[in-house]
C-alpha cells in the first residue's frame, strides 16, 4: 500500500498488533530427508495456532532477490524496500546503538595493512583482535576537523563506524577502498557540490589518520566505504497511526526499528524477556515487534540441526506469544536462510497471521510447502502491514 | 526486477543457464475428455524432472493479455514487455534475417489490388504467391530516393519488409493503410521533424512504386505499416553479465535474441541439432535460449493431436536437455497457443526451473492444473531470468 494512501486510510482503534520476526525463518530441504528444518522441527504450539490463522508465503522484496537485514525488515514494517534503501554505513552505526541524526553522514570503517610503498597488503588487518581496534579507535578519535564534527566508534575485529556531522553534507561519496590488495587506499570523491565537501572532510581526515597509525604494526591503514545519510524514513506514527515499540536483542534490529519510529525497549536477556517487556509496556503502545535471532544465526552458520533446535526452542514461547492477547499476531521473516546454504536466501517466506477475521485453511504445519497451499498465497512482505492493520479495524473503507 | 538493479547485483560465476522455450506451451481443455494438451501427453522424462523442480505459472505479460512472439520472448529474456516494444516492422525484419541497424527503420510491406479508380480492392492482393511477390520485389529494388538507402526484402505471399536507412530518421510515421477498402490508400504522416522527414521519403517511394506497379494485374498497388526504428535494447551482457547463445530454428526468434544481445548460432536441424550446437559451445556462453516451435504450430493450426505429439517429441530430448548438465534449466512458454483457441492466448503458462536450491513441492506433471500448486506460484515471465540469476549464485545480497 502507498503510505500516502495509508495516512489516509488509518484510522485509530485500541487494537494491538504484535510482528514475530524469526530471522531468517525459511529454508530448504537437505538431501538426506529431503525435509526442511521446519519440516524436521516439532513444533506443537505453533502447529496449533497455524490451523487457525491464515497462512502464505512472503516474498521480502523481489524475485530471486536475496535481502540484507535491512530491507528484509524494512518491508516487513512497511516499507517498499526498493524505495527506502538503507546505506551499509547507516545500518553499521545503528548496529552500534549510535544515534544518527539527520545531519549524519555514516560509513563503515575497515582497518588495513600497508606495506612499505603504501600499498594494501591486507584489506582486513589480519582481523586484528577488537580490543586493539578499541583502542587505535580511540587514538583516532582525539582527530579534529574544522566545519564538520567527527565521530568514531568501534565495532567488532577490524571495523569501525565513522560519522561525520553537519548541515548540508552529502552522501554521493565515492569508497577510500580499492577493493583489492596491492594498491593504495584511494581518496574520496563526491558526485555534487554537499557530496564534493564531504569528500574534502573525510580526506582530511584520512591523511592526518594515516599520520596517527604510522606506527602501527598491523593497522596502519584504513578505508572508508558505504557512505549514507540518515534515511528520513517516514514514521509509523504518522503513517498508520501506531505507537510502536521494539523487543529486539540485538542492535541492528532496534537501530532498524527506530528508524522507522519505533521505541527500542531494553530487554537484552531474550525471549523470555521480551515477552516480559511487551506485556509491562502492553498498554502504552499499538505496535509490538519481537525479533528472534538464532534461527538465522543457525542457518547462517550452516548448522541445520541448530535451526531445527531455535525453532523448537521459539515453539515453547508461543503460548506466551499468544497468551500477549493481541487482535492481530504474525509470525514472519526477513528473508530465508537454508542452513544448506549458510547464508540469506531469496526463497520466499512462510508467514501466519492470526486475527479473529482470519478464512484460515487446511494447513497443519507453518513449512515452507505447506504454506503454498495456504489462504495468502505468495505475497510481498511489504504488504503485510496493510493486511495486519485491516485485521485489527485501523484502515477506513476505501472509496465510497 | 529493475535492469539498473540487475547491473548492480549481477556478479561473475561459472554457472550455466538454459532457458528452453516451447513456443505457445500453454493450452486449455479440450470438451471431449477435459484434459489439455499437456494433460493429455505422456511426457514421462518431463514428469521426472518436474518431481525435483521448482514450478509455477508465468504471466507472459499482465492478466488478460495476449502476447505476440516479441513481449512473450522479451518477458523471458528479462526485458519488462510494456517497457520495451518491438515495433511490427522491426521484428518483420528480424524475422528474414535482416540485418537492422541503429540508422533503419523498418515496416511492414503488403502488397494490395486496386481498382480502376486506385481504391484497394483486395488489402492482400489475393495473397499472391511467394515468388511472384519475390519477382515484384525485385523490381521495386530499382527505386532510389535521394538522401536515404532503401531495403526491400519479400517475405512471404503478399507481405514484405521495407527499410529505410539514413542518419536521423524517425519512427513516429502513421501507415499508409487505410485499413478498409473501397478507398485508396493514404499518404504517410510524421509527428515529429524526424519522422516528418521519413515520410516525405515514404511517400516519394510510394510514388514511384505506383507508377512501377501500375502494369501488375493484381499487385498494383502496397501499404505500409508499423514503422519502428532498431530498438537499442540493453544488452544481456551488460546487464546480468551473461555471454548469451541463442539456438533457434526460425529467423524471428534468433533476431529477437539478437536485439537482447544474444550470439545467434546456427542449427536449422531442430532439437537434436540444436542440442549438439549447445554442447559444442558449452564453454564459450554463460546462457542458453534454445527454442522449441512445434508446440505453437500445432497451436495456431487448431490440431490437439499434434501439440499432443509435438510435446511427446520434445519429450523424447528432455533427458539431453538436462544431460547439458546446466546449473539452472528452465522449461518454459512464450504463452499459451491453446489449439481449441487455434491462436495465441492469454492464459498462464506452466513453467518449471530445475536446480540444486529448488524447494521442489508435490507437482508431479508439468500442467496448467498442477503448476497452479507449484513452489512458484504464478509470476511475471520478467522475473524468471532474476530467479535463474538468484539459483546460479549471479546475484549479490540486495541492501546490507
Amino acid at each position: 500500500m502507498d503510505l500516502d494512501l495509508a495516512a489516509k486510510l488509518q484510522q485509530p482503534a485500541h487494537s494491538k498488533i504484535v510482528l514475530c520476526v524469526l530471522d531468517g525463518l525459511g529454508g530448504l530441504a537437505r538431501s538426506e530427508t529431503e525435509r526442511s528444518e521446519l519440516e524436521e522441527s516439532d513444533t506443537p504450539n505453533l502447529d496449533r495456532l497455524t490451523e487457525t490463522s491464515d497462512v502464505g508465503l512472503t516474498m521480502p522484496v523481489g524475485v530471486g532477490i536475496t535481502p540484507g537485514s535491512g530491507p528484509g525488515h524494512l518491508a516487513l514494517f512497511g516499507y517498499d524496500p526498493y524505495r527506502f534503501d538503507i546505506g551499509r554505513g547507516v545500518l553499521e552505526a545503528v548496529g552500534i546503538d549510535f544515534e544518527l541524526g539527520p545531519d549524519d553522514v555514516a560509513a563503515r570503517g575497515n582497518f588495513c595493512t600497508l606495506d612499505a610503498d603504501g600499498n594494501i597488503s591486507d584489506r582486513r588487518a589480519g582481523r586484528i583482535a577488537s580490543e586493539k581496534s578499541a583502542a587505535i579507535v580511540e587514538r583516532l578519535q582525539a582527530i579534529e576537523i574544522e566545519g564538520v564534527e567527527l565521530f568514531i566508534e568501534p565495532v567488532r575485529e577490524h571495523r569501525f563506524v565513522f560519522v561525520l556531522r553537519g548541515s548540508g553534507l552529502g552522501e554521493d561519496v565515492t569508497t577510500t577502498d580499492p577493493q583489492s590488495e596491492g594498491v593504495p587506499p584511494v581518496f574520496a570523491k563526491g558526485t555534487d557540490s554537499a557530496s564534493e565537501r564531504t569528500a574534502s572532510y573525510v580526506n582530511e581526515f584520512v591523511v592526518k589518520a594515516a599520520e596517527m597509525l604510522a606506527d602501527e604494526p598491523v593497522a596502519n591503514g584504513l578505508t572508508l566505504r558505504g557512505f549514507a545519510t540518515y534515511p528520513a524514513l517516514p514514521q509509523m506514527r504518522e503513517i498508520w497511526g501506531l505507537r510502536a515499540a521494539a523487543l529486539a536483542v540485538y542492535p541492528m534490529y532496534r537501530g532498524l526499528a527506530k528508524l522507522a519510529g519505533m521505541s527500542a525497549l531494553a530487554c537484552p536477556g531474550g525471549m523470555e524477556e521480551q515477552l516480559s517487556v511487551a506485556r509491562e509496556y502492553w498498554d502504552k503502545f499499538d505496535y509490538f515487534f519481537i525479533h528472534y535471532k538464532k534461527t538465522d544465526a543457525a542457518g547462517e552458520d550452516g548448522d541445520f540441526a541448530a535451526k531445527v533446535r531455535a525453532l523448537e526452542e521459539f515453539d515453547k514461547h508461543v503460548p506466551s506469544l499468544a497468551g500477549l492477547g493481541a487482535d492481530v499476531l504474525m509470525i514472519a521473516g526477513d528473508h530465508s536462510t537454508p542452513a544448506s546454504m549458510a547464508a540469506h536466501s531469496w526463497h520466499p517466506v512462510p508467514f501466519l497471521l492470526n486475527s479473529p477475521f482470519t478464512r484460515g485453511g487446511s494447513v497443519q504445519h507453518l513449512t515452507e510447502s505447506e504454506c503454498l497451499g495456504g489462504s495468502l498465497g505468495i505475497f510481498p512482505a511489504v504488504e503485510a502491514l496493510p493486511l495486519a492493520m485491516a485485521h485489527a479495524g485501523r484502515l477506513k473503507k476505501y472509496g465510497a
